[in-house]
């Protein structure tokens, strides 16, 4: 039972640098929850604990507060053939072009793991996971408890929306935050992402900190806080947690869009696909497989075989989806071509990022729709050398209208120059907890 | 014409300790006024002000743009027997038994100067003008223009409530810092009051900014400030403005509540009054008169000839109230008397205040209905000597079940010891213009 306390009190202890009791914590979160403190209180409280932050501890029972203020989804009780199923479920926070959900939840799956991966929707230049499935005719993300564990229990993975009792206080928070200027607070985002993941009741989590340009986390320190933060957070609660930190200074893989994200996954899942896009599944894989138990295997025996793939079409057939129809193809492209000899010196995931929104793939408000066929194909990457009027992107959208705001965010992502970069792995490190 | 932002931009400039532009700031308070930028996304913006402050050009145009989020009102051309009226305001900060106003304004205009007082009501422990006017019987604080140009030029003093459409800006601000612990901000403060005091077309203003427990600004060096980003917006504005520092850890006089401070006002009209009352009304009309251009006057004459009460009995009556009706009087009263022999050291006003308004004086909500009867006497001021069981304060409350809570925030209000204090001027500092 939650002690009694007063909204502005509160935040005036935040606003004046001091640390919120465990009781005021418990408190304001279950009273915003229920719509006793209101928006407004909750989004000056916010600002107060961007400028000010929060301490381990504040943020450990900040995050422990939004994971009780719902549900708890149980998954420890999965099973396939008599045998027990471990859990274990990847969170990226989000970059330009990020698909890997898509290969890499099958894939884990394919090794006899179960793979709960519960995701949102998009908002601004980062794409959400459910916006591309629902490019595939038919696939649906609003699955009910039953349906979740059924899938899981036959085919092994499913990619689906959380319920609306998952967190809600972080539901609600995270809607304000986005209008309210707060979204970049460590312990804000911390605490988002384990709430929902605590709430979702994985036995292993593997996060993706993204690093760069088209990332939240523009440095790596930035990023590394973040990561031990969500670590610790994670394993405290009893979930085996650890984290990549990875480059998002440019676009991953060579498509950004909803359709074009899916058609690429699906190279992947055949044994092709780009290059750092294939290392980053498997690199993920390889931690997940090992926090669920699983080691030993080379997890890119399961992309050339063939098994990842079936995986994924029972998946997707188990959600409503047809794994063989075609995807929704823009009816309207432009090119955007080099306008000097050179070497393609880096793209900028950002600019590329808000193309492919302004084209149509992204959503300015929740609740918009978003066109599944729109986007930005990259014909180049960082290290390519190019003459004056090769192709650098083709830009797609159903709204040709769209076009000029498109490459005007495209003006310059591409940097064609005379320096030839130096290409480096996408994992920048490995934050694990601390023996 | 505003140009258009976006309400995340322009706090996010904030957040990130950046000056916003003029035309941020003008965009920002149009929208904040039409509803366009919500209330959530305006209190973080307050919260990011608050800690991240404003420079003097950011103050002055925010002040500038809540001026404009209304109406204003024009009194340049009063006039009496022929004769245009010069028009003076004065506006105090706040604080505990502050009834200064009562007395002031008909003093003032008994010298043939105009003085349109346009008043607020209590939030909290600090009492409001029309809380206590009202409790005259008859007595109405809602006046047209018309009303109030009327009984400007025949009476010359006018103690109202500002119209809806007088800075509505602030008025919808001012509502949302009081619920988001954004209201302790220097630039909030300076541009809430000055941008209602632009509006109401004054020429001139005293500023009688309280320093102390019983304050809003407990510092010194915070009150300077205060009160010299207001003389500077005022003068900017082209509103002869000064302020004076005044001291507010005691109580003023020897009342706190409604229709006990009247009572108070009238002994000071009638020649009487504690000495720190009187003191203070009479700097204070001096400043408003040499202000007005009114000089070599001794300003104590008109309060012992009675041609103050004469012009109280007349705005009292233009309001449609009757200076002679008897007071309200608590049905129920309480003492409390000293614990021990000794001097009393000093009175907290903040206890005092907030005695008072448990008592019924104030309300904790806006809408809220105050007592008129309900409030503390005094007995004694610093420097007193008393003997256990000496009174020291009288409890009044329509509901006798408030004692407790009373007598529980006046248990060691009053300070005894053995070291005789220092008795010094209300009077601190005065603050003008720099030449």
């Amino acid at each position: 039972m939650a002690e009694n306390f007063d909204a502005v009190s509160v935040i005036a202890t935040k606003r004046d640098g001091g640390a919120l009791t465990d009781g005021q914590i418990d408190w304001v979160i279950d009273a915003f929850t229920r719509g006793e403190v209101h928006d407004e209180q909750m989004s000056a409280l916010a600002m107060a604990i961007l400028l000010r932050g929060m301490d381990r501890r504040e943020i450990a029972r900040w995050t422990a507060a939004m994971t009780d203020s719902g549900d708890r989804m149980d998954f420890t009780d999965l099973h396939r053939d008599g045998r027990r199923l471990p859990t274990v479920d990847k969170h990226s926070t989000g970059g330009v072009g990020d698909k890997i959900t898509l290969p890499l939840a099958p894939l884990v799956a394919s090794y006899g793991v179960a793979v709960p991966q519960l995701s949102g929707r998009g908002l601004g230049h980062t794409g959400g996971t459910l916006d591309k499935l629902e490019s595939i005719p038919g696939w649906r993300s609003d699955l009910s408890n039953d349906e979740i564990v059924s899938i899981l229990e036959s085919v092994g993975a499913v990619i689906c929306a959380a319920g609306a009792r998952l967190a809600p206080a972080d539901k609600k928070l995270y809607a304000l935050r986005d209008v309210t200027g707060t979204v970049e607070s460590i312990p804000l985002i911390a605490s988002s992402i384990m709430s929902k993941k605590i709430a979702e009741g994985t036995s292993a989590l593997v996060l993706d900190v993204k690093v760069g340009a088209g990332a939240f986390m523009k440095s790596e320190s930035d990023a590394r806080e973040l990561a031990e933060v969500m670590v610790e957070l994670g394993n405290a609660a009893g979930v085996r947690t650890s984290a990549l930190l990875t480059s998002m200074w440019e676009p991953l893989g060579m498509t950004v869009g909803n359709a074009l994200e899916v058609t690429e996954s699906l190279e992947v899942l055949a044994g092709g696909g780009p290059e750092d896009v294939v290392e980053l599944t498997l690199v993920l894989a390889t931690d997940m497989l090992a926090a669920a138990g699983v080691t030993g295997v080379d997890v890119s025996d399961n992309l050339r075989n063939g098994k990842a793939m079936d995986v994924w079409d029972a998946m997707v057939r188990g959600q409503g989806g047809d794994p063989r129809a075609p995807l929704p193809q823009a009816e309207h492209s432009e090119l955007v071509t080099a306008d000097a000899d050179g070497v393609v010196e880096s793209i900028d995931a950002m600019s590329v990022g808000v193309a492919a929104w302004r084209l149509g793939a992204g959503r300015a408000r929740q609740g918009e729709k978003v066109q599944s066929e729109a986007g930005v194909r990259l014909h180049v990457r960082a290290g390519d050398r190019v003459r004056s009027g090769d192709r650098l992107f083709t830009m797609y959208t159903a709204t040709p209208e769209r076009f000029a705001a498109g490459a005007a965010a495209l003006d310059g992502a591409g940097v064609i120059g005379s320096t030839v970069p130096h290409i480096r792995s996408r994992v920048i490190d490995r934050v694990t907890v601390e023996a």
